[in-house]
């Protein structure tokens, strides 16, 4: 069984690189499908399991003890929860024992154990800008510029500390992945299509072993 | 005209995925060619060259001055010299209008008007270690474990700094490049294959534009 995972910055175009992957490839593809189940099995509102998981309420207190700092961070119970339920639901469809790509939710580390082909997807500030304009719906309709930034940094932010919860290695830094891909310049499909003849090498090395 | 510049971790196999990635595209390939063209320039010896752009004698101070630090860093004379003759070589290669692959010396931030496409080649620390002891020569060969991280992470050091004087960009850091690509659990051979058909595609797509 092949697992890819992708992890990406908000607006480089990942969840739309790893729908073409899946076509193209032929596996499973997970992504909206966690949040749903999750709901399902809370029988909560979808919107609200994904704002939940996406803005965790953080709290951070510096404490000052005989001169040196302790910056502890706390999340609120009803996160952990859900956090908890989403590791569950991503352990499950690594059991299901069918090639699949997970994007997101801190997959990589989750399945650290099944070895799975680890990629994150970046962009240029100003490529993951027009891309959010592009497909901006409701009041994002009028967003400028330097709101989009803001909604751009705010989110890689809070899944930067996501991973930090549960991992050592650094979101986003090249220690914590296979392959780190720039989408700018590229147009998303054959950037899909030259991944995929890549990958296809990776898993056939891999299963060699 | 395509350039393909390599940024590459000590032992994390950059050179050789360069050497193989010239070969099966038909690009010419610069690595130590520029030493050697830069020390007869100078009429000195190639190691001498080497070794004084690889260890540049960095001179760094901590001043004090009303609570606030600051740490400049200097560079030496002759060092400059040589990295100034370095760019002034790199520069000529690509004015030379041949499809081609250059490894290390910050290609990618001298090049940066040319667009290449920059690649960046890292690997796990024992993945690295392993590869330094299988072709090391001389003193190295009774180097230990200990001593082998320790070289890998100078000479890395290095490289960063000598970056960090000519462009904001950071070293290995995923915005200064279109690719990185972790070498760990890869065969060079199937990896340079691999990443052939992706570097054809992404510069048949340049082109088209």
């Amino acid at each position: 069984m092949n697992i890819i995972t992708i992890s990406r910055e908000f607006g480089s175009g990942g969840r739309e690189l790893g729908k073409r992957l899946a076509e193209i490839l032929d596996y499973d593809y997970y992504d909206r499908e966690i949040i749903t189940e999750i709901a399902k099995r809370h029988n909560v509102d979808e919107d609200y399991v994904e704002h939940t998981l996406n803005n965790h309420v953080w709290q951070t207190y510096t404490l000052s003890f005989h001169h040196s700092f302790m910056s502890p961070i706390y999340i609120n119970a009803p996160d952990v929860n859900l956090l908890r339920e989403q590791r569950l639901v991503i352990e499950e469809i690594a059991n299901n024992k069918k090639n699949c790509i997970i994007v997101g939710r801190n997959a990589d580390v989750l399945l650290h154990d099944k070895n799975p082909l680890n990629l994150f997807i970046c962009a240029d500030m100003d490529a993951k800008i027009k891309r959010c304009q592009e497909r901006a719906t409701g009041d994002e309709k009028s967003f400028t510029y330097k709101q989009f930034k803001k909604m751009i940094k705010r989110i890689d932010k809070n899944r930067a500390r996501t991973r930090y919860l549960i991992a050592d290695g650094e979101w986003g830094n090249r220690n914590s992945y296979h392959l780190i891909i720039n989408t700018t310049g590229w147009d998303i499909e054959q950037l899909s299509i030259a991944l995929a003849e890549f990958v296809k090498r990776w898993f056939a090395e891999q299963n060699e072993k």
